[in-house]
């Protein structure tokens, strides 16, 4: 029998992503959401495209036997901590439980932790890396949406230490990624036609790239990343372009070496299914609306540095499609169940 | 065992859309793909995001059970032609077989019909309206994106002799709907931040629009029909604002009006899985990626004149999701299979 | 000497836009500006493109030869008040002077009108077809921008009594006409990539068109219309589609009817610097940034309709080049004065 | 009386440009314009937008006292050097002189140099770096739109010595940049919620760059320079994020040192009429038809990096706007005449 799943604050775009795409999920069924605003409104009342999905929005999740959370940061773990008690298992799409260090959460996020004896239970959710944790996972971090790809896009690199640790993410999002709140720089009329780097200070997401990143060097050290985030007139997307210089003497210089990263890349992720190692530098939108990362590494021979290009949706691989791949694990689902859809091109 | 289907030139933008769709499709099995350019190549090398299917782009046909043509008018029907007489069944995107008249379509085509012969036998796929002949017809002709969106939108008030058959459909459409061929118009950089009327001396759908409604008055006579399309900067989706003069006396023309028109159409499309008539105006990325054709009907008090708003994604509702909506009807399928994926938003 | 220029409430679209083209203007200087929000900043710090306009923000006017008003309606005939005592002439952008009748604006406005014994002397600033009045006007109200899009494309055939006063107004617009306040439909992941039909109870603009052009026809009756007003995806834009029946018998439907048409509308506008008639269809493009409105009237000869197809940059002709349109002449500079520049393309 | 100037293939988007910039200057007078397409035509027939401007699109440039070109490279030099002959001094819009060696032109555009002799008086027209040298030139490259971007962020820490000569430029382009030639890459459905790198074995504007960037150095050595340029959805605009580790000791990574960069920045450019240092990130909304060139330079104190940001309308300070500010210095005219319009915001 299915499971029952529910969406704590399905009224954000990672929320009502995660309900289109349970929505044709064939091993679960969505029981139950509520929203921080909007409850006693039908679903489909405040998201006509999910009119389909016959359910109100309640103030209180149903009883469930999964559920996602989609709430903001702090208020997350505060309702995420009633159902591990209750003993229902979470993917948390909020930033709650990514960072392992509840100092560290409360420098970045500038709130004390408000459940800081679950952290080291969490398992941080990027599946391609921590498969066997989240098998088994009560509560899982779903990773950021630009950490995703920065990550995905630096391991294989790192983790064979061809890279020195000092690297730079130049990430290119589209504009659903601020959310569904409101404000100038996401207005039409400000954001259409412009481009615009944001955060230069540190954004929320480099503690998080930093730690899943140190995970993978050869003696566990944080490499040194300096990550800038740019905003794009486009709504759904992330690209981001990754610098970082190599280890001299391990990757000649040429055509040669560029084969042999990506035959290293091909290797790390030969069985995973929702990433792809290309030839060709890849487009946001061969991934819009689908679970896949697509990474392209290459060589820049005249400086001698990797670059790396990697691209997803920010909605589905950065959110709500990889919660559904994490969850798939987690009930001993096939991984790909509800996530075989290609692209929506062009 | 699953249909062996197969798509004559998979290249354009209504190819690779199909393909899209029957990758995911329950039903049937995509075996067989062609191109009129591209032959040798993967389908994913010219469209990456589809590289999840492996078959090559070959110059003609592999045997199939069921045939979708993608092809340019004229080129359609002359590839048509063998499979029909090979007995396989074929849904033709194209505009060949959607006009009964081979005079007519010499008019606005500009070239002889190559198969006249098969006009009469051909159905003309608007399934809510030609569900019967579709499920047992041998050639389907698919709609156009703009005709489907104008004719869902007025049958019910027209068949219900609620309006005067003078009727104007001004249409707004995203680029994707002029096709994956460049031009100067579809120029990113022109087609940017840019809107404009085109065909104001006749669009080829008009006939068709024409042909069909007129099959719905009383009389059978065609409706006058003033319609215009426009470009406007996005890229998929199709809104048309249609609006007629309402015959006096029918309907009130107040808000009792507009509720008695709005359960008309509701009660006209109570059964159709595609077809939403809401109450408040739509908007085309309500249906993005998705099959659904939402209708918003209404009184202008002040003037007399019924005003519907109708909206639909171009390349599903408007080209490949129809097409597989009618293949399923002829396979004996479920209508809705493959296409129950709701829309990709925001 | 130049005449010393304000604007009060320069923190919407209309406000910098008129900030901008004072900015370069060489026959008046702008000195004060006032905002709702923001006063004690500098202008370039709410408005970076602003940065080499040296004025602080301030919450009260200071003394200037003229005026323009920004304001939202209803506040702003408050703010206009005391400057019409003082004897400054205004340009007022708000539509609270464009209505002749107080019981009228209260009815669409849903407020008492402020000053409306001021009504009566106001005068409607659509320069093409008011030139003389605005030359001595103490008070123009700048006409709205979709009006000014509607009344300059029907002004012609209307006035020649060549059209049945029973008239379709089919407006696209970009999403600034809506301002800089923020609201769900104007952020930039909803807007963007959609399309919708919006105001169909009736837009304020609606009474606007119909007075102006009720002025033109033989009887001085307004003609019945239909306006429907669409957001789509671009920042600055009007463009609209205008359907009127024509009288039977005046113009022949065929080529040589719509040359006459044409000829009929070129010799309207024959020494109008802002509105050129032309022979292909126009595209918002070719008007942005600048004050132009080009109109292109055409006939269905298969309905007998005339079909107007006009657009312009609605904060330009539709707000702030309009509204200096009007002051040049108010204060006898030659009419062009700092509205020389041609569109940004592409 | 005004200098007569004249522009060789006005039918792109830089010619196009020049043609609306001159039209408004003051000190000079457009009267000739040829086209490698459309000769034969008005100027106004191939750009709606120019349809003040009358002249006819010439097959050859009449008589002028200055010349722009704006021709593919090596036809430019090739259509220059006649003029040179003549005595007519000239701004190439192409990259034609912009490189001093030979050599390295046919390395990076794969032909021979076609006046070679001409390159070592030719001025590469940075005008903010090279204003004696280009104020007595007779030709004058004028810069590629990436370039200018990249070394007016780079030149001020570059020349003080504050960073190591190995830099990362990572630049995000509208799709005008591109050109008005057609392309599958540039075709509306596929450029459109769209973000791609390309170039990455090496964009021809990165010689340039490095060049220029190189004459700043101490010891006027070649920094590395790994340059990636992305396309993304949006008509106009470059925004270029610079990065390069400090060198040690020299600024301190915290607040104070983030003030003294600025300063020294400021400094710099202090009496540049086209270059803004500001103190919060720049968009290239801010630049749409200005001539200006906004730059924010910070520190990443986590890394010890400085990060640049950089933004300009690629047709204007990346084209037709930097030439004519380059001629205006030929000419003798104040630098800034013909360019003092603020940006098209929003």
């Amino acid at each position: 029998m299915a499971a029952k799943v529910g969406i704590i604050n399905v009224t954000g775009y990672a929320g009502s992503e995660l309900a289109r795409l349970l929505h044709t999920h064939p091993g679960v069924k969505l029981v139950s959401v509520t929203g921080r605003s909007g409850a006693g409104q039908r679903l489909g009342d405040i998201f006509p495209h999910l009119a389909d999905i016959d359910l109100p929005v309640e103030p209180d999740l149903a009883s469930v036997d999964f559920a996602f959370s989609a709430l903001p940061h702090g208020a997350s773990a505060e309702a995420i901590l009633p159902l591990f008690r209750a003993g229902v298992r979470v993917v948390d799409i909020s930033a709650d439980f990514r960072l392992n260090d509840a100092a560290e959460y409360q420098q970045w996020y500038g709130v004390e932790h408000p459940a800081p004896q679950l952290l080291s239970g969490a398992v941080y959710g990027l599946t391609e890396l921590t498969r066997q944790q989240v098998h088994s996972a009560t509560i899982v971090a779903n990773p950021g949406c630009y950490p995703t790809s920065a990550i995905l896009a630096l391991a294989p690199a790192l983790k064979a230490g061809l890279i020195q640790p000092d690297i730079i993410v130049d990430s290119k999002s589209g504009i659903s990624g601020a959310g569904r709140s409101l404000g100038l720089a996401y207005h039409f009329s400000e954001a259409n036609e412009n481009v615009s780097a944001y955060a230069l200070d540190g954004h929320r997401h480099l503690p998080e790239i930093a730690q899943e990143l140190g995970k993978l060097t050869p003696e566990g050290q944080r490499p040194a990343i300096t990550f800038l985030p740019h905003l794009i007139p486009m709504t759904r997307g992330i690209l981001s372009s990754c610098y970082a210089r190599l280890v001299e003497g391990r990757i000649p210089l040429n055509e040669q070496g560029r084969q042999r990263i990506r035959e290293l890349y091909r290797e790390f992720y030969r069985s995973e299914p929702f990433v792809r190692v290309v030839d060709k530098p890849p487009q946001t939108k061969q991934t819009l609306g689908s679970n896949l990362c697509i990474i392209h590494p290459t060589i820049d021979m005249r400086t001698g540095r990797l670059v790396v290009i990697s691209c997803l949706d920010n909605l589905v691989k950065g959110a709500a499609g990889q919660a559904i791949q994490n969850m798939n694990l987690m009930l001993g689902l096939p991984e790909t169940m509800g996530l075989e859809g290609v692209a929506v091109y062009p």
